[in-house]
C-alpha cells in the first residue's frame, strides 16, 4: 500500500482540520515543524562546508512562512542564508518570523530583479518556498521574472511541497515551473509531484493517526525520531 | 571556555527577551522546539522497543507545556505515552496542547495518587516536566506526595531543565527532589544542575548569536542539524 497524493482541495482540508478548534494546532506550531523539516532536508543533501550560501526564496503565503522558519534554522545549523521575499506576507506571524531572521543577522535582499541576479552569483543553493499548494496560475509579477532567473542560475534547487510554477495537481505540464533537484513534501505529497524524479523527502510529522486513517494517507514510517523521511524510492516505484 | 550556568533570574530574562516584541518568538514556537528536544532526548536514551510506556508528568506552568509537546512527539515516534497532570495549566496554549494529545489517543490519568501508583506499575520510563526554572519551594500538593511515588517506583527518569524538587540554583541540597538518570537542559543549563552526574543533554537550539554573546552563554556546538547535544562530558569536567 503506497501513500496517497493529495489534491489541492484535500491538502487544504487537512490543513484546515489540523488548525480547527478540534485539531487545536496553531499555525505557528505547524510552520515551525514544517520549516525545520525544510532546513533539515537541505542540510541532509547539501553540507554547510560546500553549500553554505543558501538563497531562501519566500512567497507571500504560508509557504513563505515555512521558508522564513527554514532560513532561521539553517542559520543555526551554520549556513549563511539570505532571504529573497519581494512580496512580504501581511500576516502578523510572517512579520514576526522575519524579525526572528533579522535578529539572527540574516540579510534580506532588495526586491528588484537586479538584486536577485547579484545574489544568485554568490549563492550555492536555492530554497524555493515561493508558491505552495494554494497556488493558482498564472505566475504574476515579480515572480514571473524571478523564476526564470532562478532557473538560469544553474544552482541546485530545494523546493518546498510543490515546485514553484507547477500546478498542484497537473505538475509542470506547462513547463514554466522550476526544476528542483530536491523536493520536501509537507504532510503528504501532492498530486502534481507524482512524476518528480529528484531526491524526495517528506516532512510534517504531526498528523494524528486518526486523521491519517480518515484521509487514507498511508504515510511512510519516519526513522527513529527524525523529522524527515527519504521517499525517493517509494515515489519512483509508483 | 565552558558554558554558563544560568541563575533563575537570568533564565527568566532570556525567556522574556526571546518572547518580547523585539525577540518576536511566540511561546508556541519555543515550546514546540523545547518539547521536541525533550522527546528526542528520551528517545535517544530509551528505545521504543524496550521502553515504550512513558509516563509524562506535567506541572501547571510552561514546563508542563513542554511535557505535553514531548508526549505528542513521543507518540509520533512510536512510544505509548500517558499523561499525568494533576494540576492542568490555565493558559489557552496549555489546553490546546492537551487537546492535541487527546487527538493522538494519548490517555491522561485521573489526578489522584492511586491512579499514579497504578500507572507507574505499567510504565517503563518517566518524563519529569513538573517544575521548571521558575519553581520556588516548598513542594505543594499534590506534588508533595507524587514526587516520592515517582522516586520509589525505581523507574528511570528523564527530567526537563531542572529535576523537580531541586532548587534552580542550589540544586538538590534539601534532598527532596527527584534523582533523574537523564537531564535535558533547555537553552542553557541552570546553576542547580552543576553537580548532576547522569546523562546530560542540551536542547532549545533557537538562541540568536547576538543574545548568546550578550549573555556570554558559550553554548556548545550542536552536531549537524540535530536539536539536541550531549553535554555529559562537558558538565562532568567542570
Amino acid at each position: 500500500m503506497t501513500f496517497r497524493y493529495l489534491s489541492a482541495r484535500l491538502a487544504q482540508q487537512i490543513d484546515d482540520e489540523l488548525m480547527s478548534a478540534a485539531g487545536a494546532f496553531s499555525i505557528g506550531q505547524l510552520m515551525e515543524l514544517a520549516g525545520l523539516a525544510c532546513a533539515q532536508t537541505l542540510a541532509k543533501v547539501y553540507s554547510a562546508d560546500k553549500h553554505s550560501r543558501v538563497l531562501v526564496c519566500c512567497g507571500p503565503g504560508n509557504q513563505g512562512g515555512d521558508g522564513l522558519v527554514a532560513a532561521r534554522h539553517l542559520s543555526m545549523f551554520g549556513y549563511k542564508p539570505t532571504i529573497y521575499m519581494p512580496k512580504p506576507g501581511s500576516k502578523e506571524i510572517y512579520q514576526r518570523l522575519h524579525t526572528q531572521c533579522s535578529n539572527m543577522q540574516i540579510p534580506t535582499l532588495e526586491s528588484d530583479d537586479q538584486a536577485l541576479r547579484t545574489a544568485l552569483k554568490s549563492s550555492d543553493v536555492i530554497m524555493d518556498a515561493i508558491f505552495g499548494f494554494s497556488f493558482k496560475g498564472p505566475i504574476r509579477a515579480p515572480f514571473d521574472s524571478a523564476l526564470p532567473l532562478l532557473t538560469s542560475s544553474g544552482l541546485p534547487i530545494v523546493s518546498v511541497d510543490i515546485p514553484s510554477g507547477w500546478d498542484v495537481e497537473a505538475g509542470n505540464e506547462a513547463g514554466v515551473g522550476l526544476t528542483p533537484d530536491v523536493l520536501i513534501s509537507l504532510t503528504a505529497p501532492k498530486e502534481g509531484v507524482r512524476l518528480f524524479r529528484g531526491q524526495h523527502f517528506l516532512g510534517g510529522r504531526f498528523v494524528p493517526r486518526a486523521m491519517e486513517e480518515k484521509f487514507q494517507l498511508n504515510l511512510p514510517a519516519y526513522p527513529g525520531f527524525d523529522q524527515i523521511v527519504d521517499i525517493t524510492e517509494v515515489n519512483q516505484k509508483l
